[in-house]
This record gives structure tokens, sequence and C-alpha cells, in this order.
């Protein structure tokens, strides 16, 4: 390996990746010990409640942490969680120096476990990939630092932008690779966000249909309490719950949803319909801290207006429906003018396959028409 | 070079590919004649009028092209047009092996010149790379074998598929790259075809605005003349014309237009309407062989419905109009179902900053709603 400090780095989120998606509410990180040139210890956060990434670096370095330098994806812990703190370990160690990827986000501890360690006399480096390190763990960052879950917009759509026939049919329209890509993509979120019409028309399971997959919360935005009892997102077995999110009041149908093993979650009306933002606040409040937004276009047009997408992952298919009718990625009204567009930044371009996906991030909320 | 016959052939595509867009009505040629290992000659087709690859080639192999194997993308032609029979050159050079990407697709022609070299004792290889040889000239082909221009869509849309807002603002979707694409894509079709709704809602200039661009014939799609006679197409200095498809017989606007310079073109009706495919017969008829579909979107609705799309390139820039209205790439009727869409193959993508264009090709025709 090629020692700059840079490509340890690197080393250091390839490790930490391996953690993503499995570590919630905890971020993923990475660690590096290199000691005259040569790594002696590695490790990442697995889990949880497992130890944190600096600790099994350190065990595996052993004794020859001691003056060696540490790269870790973000600033040590200095706070007794579920395990001890990390900088109160490295300090004990007796380690050279630490380069630390991103300070922690978190207002409340942020600093002071780099402050910890540069009060034990050790040289702190501040910000190496620093960006590469902040996308890493892009949920944990919003939902520390706003309280809100980090919103991942997921789409399907054909080539001439159409999500569904104009009777609602919309099977299939990618192939099997990016569809089993979306079972992944579920398996690393907390929750997946749909409306009642999605669940009116697809009538989906909406989990994550893989070897070793973790179902997460399921959320149906569903004002007026329409969603069947029937329905087989809340039939099937799955360890996860659902969670209906509305404004009604109509105790019968409440009831007779909880019966069937929903959490009906009243929230705050806006316009008569549930408020999104509140909606996402009630989540984060309770540890979701990343969703998946499915659609359908209302849902996903209330929340583009809203400003609280972070994130999207679309899928284009290698067709046409053909004509003006059929249903686009989003309902409601639109910029006016091609200038008042709310712009993305960031693409990143996939291929599964004939279908091609792009990611992208949506860059400062700005309303439409302006 | 690695002297495989497959990588002889792919230099004289590469050859070839110089020609693109400058040939019409020739297709581009590229070839190369290797002697004992060493590449001898090499040429390609710079022009119509002026002499064919294979003479280039046999120029600078003078008298090396005794015996050598000569590699050609496309059958030699055997009859005196502008210049000489290629295949009779060939003889008299007394090369050894011919290999041939693809045959003439003149159905004319087509196997002749190979005749000729075969009938003097030459060994013919035929079809190495042949698909790609053919994609190379997919306009040449189509024309020579159907009479009909290729016809290649070009859109730029949001990531959300639309291609105007409500009141049809399309400026700008795209960055200055992909604009500066479609400016060189357009010095190497033939024609540009819009519907009379472009030129209402744009008013575009449809040049190539490039150094050594050459402007294509200009196609207005206009049933029942309601383009402006002070239109920026008709007034601007080109050396390209304007064509004016139409059904109207309203002798005073059409006297009013050709004196402001159009071509005004009477076609078969078809529902009132222009009938795509006479028009497209009678442009091909011209020997317009390849016509860039420009929009709109009722003008790209019926064509594709007519199954006279050949090529989509396809701009999705970084950006939500974030709505259900705006236009969509085609208006008119789409398929009922989501298996009734009609499929698009061969996807091919490609970066220009943070917009992303995709290539494809429908795959047979196939109507809506089936």
């Amino acid at each position: 390996m090629d020692m700059t400090p840079e490509r340890i780095m690197r080393r250091a989120l390839t490790l930490a990746r391996r953690g993503t998606g499995k570590t919630s509410p905890n971020p993923a990180v990475g660690c590096v010990i290199v000691r005259d040139g040569v790594v002696v210890g590695e490790g990442w956060h697995r889990k949880a409640g497992t130890p944190h990434a600096e600790v099994h670096a350190l065990r595996q370095a052993g004794e020859r942490a001691r003056g060696a330098d540490v790269y870790v994806t973000l600033e040590p812990c200095s706070h007794f969680g579920k395990t001890p703190p990390c900088a109160d370990a490295l300090v004990d160690a007796g380690v050279g120096r630490v380069f630390v990827g991103m300070v922690d986000p978190n207002p409340k501890v942020s600093g002071r476990g780099i402050g910890r360690l540069r009060s034990a006399g050790i040289e702190v480096v501040i910000g190496m990939l620093e960006a590469e390190c902040r996308r890493l763990n892009e949920p944990f960052v919003k939902h520390v630092t706003t309280g809100l879950p980090y919103v991942i917009l997921k789409a399907a759509m054909t080539m001439d932008g159409k999500t569904a026939t104009a009777k609602g049919d919309s099977r299939w329209i990618t192939n099997e690779t990016s569809r089993q890509y979306v079972h992944r993509l579920r398996s690393t979120v907390d929750a997946i966000l749909v409306g009642v019409g999605t669940v009116l028309a697809d009538d989906p399971q909406l989990t994550a249909r893989i070897t070793r997959g973790r179902d997460p919360l399921r959320v149906v935005v569903d004002s007026s309490l329409r969603i069947p009892a029937g329905a087989r997102m809340l039939c099937q077995e799955s360890p996860a719950g659902t969670v209906i999110a509305t404004v009604s009041e109509d105790r019968n149908r409440i009831a007779q949803l909880e019966s069937a093993g929903a959490e009906v979650l009243r929230c705050r009306a806006e316009l008569g319909r549930v408020d999104l933002r509140d909606l996402l606040a009630r989540l984060g409040a309770r540890g979701v801290q990343s969703i998946l937004l499915e659609g359908g276009s209302e849902l996903a047009g209330e929340a583009l207006r809203a400003g609280l997408i972070d994130k999207c992952v679309l899928f284009y298919a290698p067709k046409f429906l053909g004509g003006a009718d059929g249903l686009g990625l989003f309902g409601g009204p639109s910029a006016e003018r091609m200038n008042g567009c709310r712009r993305l930044k960031d693409v990143n371009v996939r291929r599964f396959g004939g279908d091609v996906m792009i990611e992208a991030y949506p860059e400062e909320p700005c309303l439409p028409g302006s």
C-alpha cells in the first residue's frame, strides 16, 4: 500500500463502509493505525452496542499502537455510552497522532473527543477527506443536527419520465437487477414511506427481500384512513411494524387498523392533510434516521416542495410509455419557469443492464414558481 | 499494432469514422492494406465526389498492394459513379485477399463488388465486425434499403421527464456542453425536423453553430401554415433552406412564405394533418438520409406511434420541474399497460457535466395499448 495519509484515510473509509446500513443509530466509522509505515491495526464499527472502530483497531495493534498514527473517519467519542470513550482509549494506548476525517456532528459532543486528545498532548489533524467522511453518514449527520430523518426519494420511470400508466399500472418498469438493488437499499434504511394511493394501487409488501435483509419500518401517509385492513403490508409476517400517519379521528377505523397490527400515528394537519414535516419530526424523535420515500407522486411532490428530500435515486428503464397521459414522478404544481426548477447536484450514474440509475442531491430548498 | 484481423478492421472503422457526417449521400468507409504484417496503406472516404477509401489506401500502398490483405468496412463498389469502381481497382492492383465488414446494403448493387473480386480469383472474407460496420452507416443503410430517412429523436428533459413548463418555457434545460453537442449532432444530419408548435414557442434558428459546421435542411411540419413569415429560421442567413410541410391549400399564405424564402411542400393528409410517413418518403426521395427530430411533443409522439423513430438521443438535466403539469417528451395517447411500452435497446450513457445523455434504439415498432 502506498502510505500517503490520503490513501490511509481512504482505507479507513473503505472499512467504515462495511458497516453502512447496519450501525443505526450509530454512524459507520472506520479506523486504521499505522506505525513506521506499516498498518498495525484496522477496525470498523459493526453494529450499535458493539465496540467502536477505534477499539477494534487498538486491540489489533496492541503495544504497537504506542506512538503510532491513528486515522479515523469520525471524531472519537468522549462519552460513556454502551461502550467507554474512544478518546480515552487512544490516550491510554499512547498513540502519537490522530487524523480525524470529520468532527462529530452531534452539537452536544462535537469537538469534545478532539479536546480530550489534545489536552493529553496528542496532535490532532482534522478534515482529511471530510466530504467523503460526511457522505458516508449522511443520515446520521442530518438526524443528529436537525432531528429529522434523511429522506431518499426512490423512483422508477420509463425514459419518457412516466412512473405509471393513466390507470396506475406500474408493474414492472425496471428490470430484475434494479429491483434487487432496491431491496438492498431498503435493508439499509430505518423506514420506508409511501402514500396511501400507492398502497391502494399496488398493495406492496415493502420488505427487503434479500438474504440477511433487515426489514425497515413501514410508514403510510393516509390522511383520511383509506387503507384496507387486509392490505398486504399489514398482514404479512415481518419483525418490522407498520405506522399509519393520519389526521383522521375515526375511532372505529383506528381500532380496526390497530387490531390488524398497525400503529396509527396522529399528526398535525395542514390543509386537512398530514403535515409531512411534523410526521418526519415524530419519526426522527423515535430514532428513525433514514427514510426511503417510494411514492406516489402526490407525496413525492409535496416532499419536494417542502424541501424535505435529501437525495434522489432515480431509475430510468429503456422503454417509452409514449404519450401525454400516465403519471409522472411528482404530483401537484410545477415551477412556472424553467429557471425556477429545483436543481440537483453531485450526479452519479450507474447501469443495471439496460436500466440507468441516477443518484443526485437537491440543492438548497426552493419553492416552485420562484 | 497487434495485427489480428479484428484489430485491423477496427482500425479501418476508426478511419471510416473520420468521414462520419461529411460523406452524405455516400456512406463513411475506411480501408487498411496490410502486407507481411505491416500496414502499407490506409484511407477513408472524405466527401461525396472524391475518391473512395480503397483508392486512397491503394495509392498509399503503391506496388506493395500486390498480394496484400485489404480490410474495408463496406463492400467495394462495382459501378461507375463519380469515381471508377473500387472492385476493379483492387483487382488491377493484384491484392491477395479482401476482408469486407458488411455487404453493400443497396439492393441494386449488393454482392456485385464481392462477385467481381471473387471472379478475379481474390479470396473474400465477409462479415468481420459487421454490427459495428453497419452502425457506422445507420442512416445510409436505412435510406438505401427503405427510401426513408433515418430519424433520430433528440430531446432535453429535466430529471422528472419534463421538456417544458405548462406555458412552454424550455430555455434552457441542459447545460452549455450538452447544447454544444447538439450543434455538432446537427452538423452530421441532412435535415432537422420540428413541429410548428416548437417554432411558435421558441422561434429557434436550428442551425449548427459550431466551427466548420454544416447547416442541415430545416423542415417544419405545419399542417395549417401557422408559421409567421418573420420566423428566425426563415429570415436568417444560411446556405441551408427551409421546407414547410403542410396540407394547407391557402395560396396567399403559401405565396407569402415562399417569398420569405421557404419551400412549401404539400404532403398527403391523414386526419387533416401531414402524414409523416409521406413527408419522410418525399424527403428520402430527394436524398435526405438522416433527420434530427427536435420536437415538439405532438410530433414526437406521432413519429413514435408510427414506428418512424430509429434512434433516441435523450438529455436529462439535473433539475426537477417538480409537479404534474409541464410538457413531457411525447404528446398523444400512451400505452394503456406498462407492458405495452415501446422498448428501447442498445442503451449507451454519456455524461456532459451534470447532464446525463442516454442514447437508445427503439425495438421493432409497436402500437400503444397493445
